[in-house]
């Protein structure tokens, strides 16, 4: 088994210049078509009539001219290089033609044929051969199974799609209808769109790190907005999320979480749709905003593409009835926004134009203020964002229906509003943002505010969902770790003992290390483990119990028996010399009985730990993202209420914090019922510890530190298992 | 303090006629007005263009005649009866008209002024005067504090809005801008709407539950809608709800659980919002159906207004790509709807029409294959509502769209399949909606669809959602449990030698039992309680111990003493004489020390429960329901995970045991790690007599069972603790 910084990857590495791929001066567009329902015919049709510049080849051997454009046999007869091709042919073509692109020095080949890694692991197989047979001729691979990929200021425009609004938002989607989605939704609800969108298809070769990399350094991008479905290399793609969301915003939807969607993704684009509890930490700790309904996507974007950041998480509502007053509060206190309350002043300034029915706490009610002059809603939003405790300004209610609604001429004044918000964000730097029930009727006074940048929901979710991207990524900005990142350094703080722990086990053809051998690895880490002695007669027990002092715990060790308590192997609260004498005949005759055939090394002493609370640190080998670290109480907190967090590793000491304290159940470590507060910074050391011990030893599949007991000072490890990913694996 | 059934009530009761007011005869608009803007107008005005054929009088000593009508200066000058009137002048005014109006026979009068219960006690003493007034006067009164109330059938309009759109949806609600916002929605994005709309303000006469009676009787009304601040009668309600939902759904939101929110629906109509934990079990119970989300409500209801329920919660995807596909699987597999495996000749049937790379899994991607000829959507409906196992469709993706973004004559076909997928619907009787990307843009189809009664959302979230509200609505009325009705028998059950412990410890000035108190009470009414002895010497715990047999555990009896652990005066495991003897002494001195003052009974012995889960089960009397059952594992699980299930009393062995298996950790009662089976019907059983003592003794306000140990057979209540409501309340 490949260790993962050492697998042989066909995928080009080096080679990639995305750059000349998405600026491509001659594309040949194989498969060119005279149908107009065919991408060959369309993609062709947006080069020719737009504003591309290149050189364009048709290829296709039955026609002579495509849209006034010489038609070529084939790739060969094309006179001059090809930056860029298109294949629009079914799979079993693209071979042939990935030879022939290799002979014209062509640097990317957009595949849109289906049929490969998506169908199984025939297409797998094939998808792997197309892939290794492109980058030895020096090609890289978009897709395959993708609509292609558009860069909207050189009018590139493969997917053939008409009508793509043009803005800073970079798109990349494993789904062709969620970009004709998103893009739809561009063109109705906003005055904002897209410079690029990449359809990743079955991401076989150019994967999405590799775009985020581009977009990261493009400086006309301002959001990246990722639809993804699995990634499949999810460590380069956080090492690349991190280091992108410190100069841009990215804004990712993943989906595929539950069985049925997690197949349907695998027949869609070959995915494996990975445990979303540790990618939603992996995203988070990267900076990277996740949203958890489709309908938030562009919104979310569109809100970071144009507003400025919240400066802190305090703004104020400003609402034309109670009704959306009250729910808002209650939206955005979820997300954990604060609504302050307002100064002194702001108060009376706002009790001088409102009725005396309004309500003048955060969330404002104007309670019938602005039915005759919706200009007061301008006013009020002055006076609330040059509140100093206010930051920002979510608007909520009939704004934009005044007119429509109640009398035509109210229309003017809503008009009027939408200019002074508009320049009153402009001067003062800080978000607003709309709901607003009439968006679907689409007034001019919200076509004005979106024309000064302002957004305009038509959901009070969305608009609030909105609020929490620009708070949370401001304080992230604010915030940012630079010891959190996520570069693997495998064998990385390796020690002779511990390696030689390892390949003893190994040699011997185990995959799981012995109680005391893993107790000895942790403890040539520094890991806190109390002493332990190994006995193999009763005497020796003995012995062992009188070194360590009364009272003591002993457990039967053998590598073939992995359950201990269920072979009678374990026998706990030994308090003198013949219980611990009997103790020790009877575990080994239990375990006989049970296990005729084990290689018994004898049993393991161990002094019987402080009372505590009872935790379990664990690793785990994840699919997507490598090892992983997690934390949680024990018992059934862990295993019924699945209250547990994860972090990627490494795990700096900020993020080992932060996994204590994001499990639910945290708050019994600052002392319950009477108990005095748990050595937390005992619990962050050996999260810390793990993780080191993970890095080091790239033969470690998982590791069980289960209970650790946490007193007032210290902890202490009660049992630790350690399995390695194979006996052949050094 | 006044028992809730023994309450004097100022609420009219029996002298209300809702028929009287919805069908009124003849309407008095008091603060008639010529002010476009003012209500006072708009209402005339809606009054007079419309269809209303009763007699109306406008009331304003300003003027002579408005809108063509004859204008009195007077109530008392209007010739004839007033059966209903819109009172739109100040609060102030609102005295004098009530006087009035009680002379002309009214029996129902909308109060649109504010300045009532929402703006804080002297409002609250200033309504309650006002209502009863009314009452005397025969009057019963809908707000105060209320937009009015629409008619649509009579064209009985109040509010003065106009457009809004006719069908078969009640719409009870305390927000006027809530109401805008789903006419608005219901004109835009529908082709049904509402029958009635009560604005209900601050509900300080007629309550929800009234106007729901009405609803549930009303043969016109198919769908209840409400959105609800707070239940000022929350009993009530349960139990109108429970009878309502078996014959129409009731759809639901609720807002104002966050500390802002709730603030701001306090200023708003003057509600106690309520615990929301509480409300969501009890409105379940009831059969409401509770959205999450004010965008889901009228959606929902439509849904539930127009399609067929689904037998089961089996259904099929159809979508025409994997992105849409994928997400909606994510989503119904969380609401628990089931995406069953279609048959082998589903399968075969649809491989016929589909392309070879057409996933025919559920969910099903016809992979392109509509491209070219949308009406293939009706094909696969047919064969999908054709498979045994599918009782419903969810269509997701571009359909309506085809012919804005491919070529303008797939449109004639996409309409050409909505007329088979509404006969489609019609034959088999099975649901179908759909989520279209392109409904922003109302293509003709999409209107079609809706002609046939298939619903079609801009939002695959509440698509989904609106499949849930199918599957549970047609659940509750297969699973319907008759015991679990909402019915408060006060002093039902009651034992008098029960009644003697709390008489004797209100007579005693205390409002605490003690704890042998509690557990003679919990004995008497069939508890499983062990046995104990109160001793009051040394000697006498001796023989207390001796009579129970050893161990046993001791605790301090005195009513002064609420905290015995705290007080040092508790000690448990006693293993024989001289340790009981010690025990008494030590509890005794550690109690006379730390509360000198103490009247001290005793101590009271039990034997030390067997091991076992330790759960706990309690009562508390919640604002807006009164007596609630509260169940969940002890420990960290309720105080910190809040894993705690809510019933409110009467609770019936059905909903008992819904409890147990409500609680996320639940299922360790089925046996964890190697544990057998914990006694569930103990459990249940339990909750059941918790119920019943709470029904029969409505002197108690708070139980609690804490811990109660749940053994593999039976149960041991280690402590009860039971809080009466004063001591002046017998």
């Amino acid at each position: 088994m490949l260790l993962p910084n050492e697998e042989i990857r066909f995928t080009g590495g080096d080679n990639l210049n995305l750059d000349r791929i998405f600026k491509a001066e001659s594309i040949a567009v194989i498969g060119a078509s005279k149908n107009e329902a065919k991408q060959g015919y369309k993609a062709l049709a947006r080069l020719v009539e737009g504003r591309y510049e290149g050189r364009i080849y048709p290829v296709n051997p039955k026609e002579k001219t495509i849209l006034g454009l010489k038609c070529y046999h084939s790739v060969l007869d094309v006179p001059g290089d090809i930056d860029l091709a298109l294949i629009t042919t079914p799979a079993h073509t693209v071979e042939t033609i990935i030879e022939q692109l290799g002979k014209k020095g062509t640097v990317g080949a957009v595949v849109i044929a289906a049929g490969f890694g998506e169908v199984g692991d025939e297409g797998k197989l094939f998808e792997e051969e197309i892939i290794k047979l492109a980058n030895e001729n020096g090609i890289r691979i978009i897709g395959p199974n993708t609509p292609g990929i558009i860069v909207i200021e050189k009018d590139l425009n493969l997917v053939g799609l008409t009508n793509v609004p043009e803005g800073n938002i970079a798109l990349l989607t494993q789904s062709g209808n969620i970009a004709l989605n998103l893009i739809t939704e561009a063109n109705l609800k906003s005055q904002t769109g897209f410079n690029y969108y990449v359809g990743v298809g079955n991401e076989a070769d150019i994967k999405f790190h590799e775009y985020l990399e581009y977009f990261s350094e493009d400086p006309d991008t301002k959001v990246i907005l990722m639809y993804v479905e699995g990634l499949r290399e999810g460590r380069r793609f956080l090492q690349e999320a991190s280091k992108t969301t410190q100069v841009k915003p990215v804004v990712l939807y993943k989906s595929g979480r539950s069985v049925k969607g997690s197949k349907s993704a695998g027949s869609h684009t070959g995915a494996l749709a990975g445990i979303s509890e540790v990618s939603k930490s992996a995203f988070k700790r990267a900076g990277v905003f996740e949203v958890n309904n489709p309908g938030e996507m562009f919104p979310v974007a569109e809100t970071l593409a144009l507003l400025p950041m919240l400066k802190d998480d305090s703004i104020a509502i400003l609402a034309d009835g109670g009704g959306h007053a009250t729910i808002a509060a209650d939206y955005l206190t979820d997300l954990g926004i604060k609504l302050p309350e307002l100064t002194s002043e702001t108060r009376d300034k706002l009790a001088a134009i409102l009725p005396d029915n309004a309500s003048l706490d955060n969330p404002v009610d104007v309670a019938g203020g602005t039915d005759r002059d919706p200009t007061i809603f301008a006013d009020c939003a002055k006076i609330l964002l040059n509140d100093e405790n206010i930051q920002g300004l979510l608007i909520v209610g009939l704004f934009g229906g005044y007119g429509i609604r109640f009398a035509k001429n109210l229309s003017y004044m809503e008009e009027d509003a939408a200019h002074r918000l508009g320049k009153l964000m402009e001067k003062m730097q800080k978000p607003i943002m709309l709901f607003s029930l009439y968006d679907y009727a689409r007034p001019h006074s919200l076509e004005l505010l979106r024309y000064y940048n302002i957004p305009v929901y038509d959901s009070l979710e969305i608009a609030c969902k909105c609020m929490e991207a620009l708070s949370a990524y401001g304080s992230y900005l604010r915030e940012y770790d630079k010891e959190g990142n996520f570069q693997l350094n495998w064998r990385f703080g390796v020690i002779p003992g511990g390696q030689n722990i390892i390949d003893t086990a190994l040699a011997e053809g185990r995959n799981v290390l012995l109680e005391y051998e893993a107790r000895e690895l942790f403890r040539l880490h520094g890991a806190p483990v109390t002493p332990d002695y190994l006995a193999t007669s009763a005497d020796e027990a003995v012995t062992c119990a009188e070194e360590l002092g009364y009272n003591v715990a002993m457990k039967i060790a053998s590598p073939d028996i992995l359950h201990k308590s269920k072979a009678k192997g374990v026998m706990l609260g030994l308090n003198d010399e013949p219980a611990v004498r009997e103790a020790f005949h009877k575990i080994i005759s239990n375990c006989n009985q049970k296990y005729p055939e084990a290689d018994i090394k004898g049993c393991l002493l161990t002094n019987m730990s402080k009372k505590g609370i009872e935790t379990v640190v664990g690793m785990k080998t994840d699919d997507q993202f490598g090892p992983t670290i997690m934390f949680g109480l024990g018992g059934i907190m862990v295993s019924v209420m699945k209250d547990v967090s994860f972090q990627v590793v490494p795990v700096s000491e900020y993020w080992a914090k932060v996994m204590i304290d994001e499990i639910k159940s945290s708050v019994i470590f600052e002392g319950f019922r009477g108990r005095p507060p748990s050595d937390k910074d005992a619990i962050a050391k050996l999260i810390l510890t793990v993780s080191e011990v993970a890095q080091a030893y790239p033969q470690i599949k998982e590791i069980d530190l289960n209970p650790v007991i946490v007193h007032d000072q210290g902890l202490t490890i009660v049992d630790a298992r350690v399995i390695l990913k194979s006996a052949d694996c050094r």
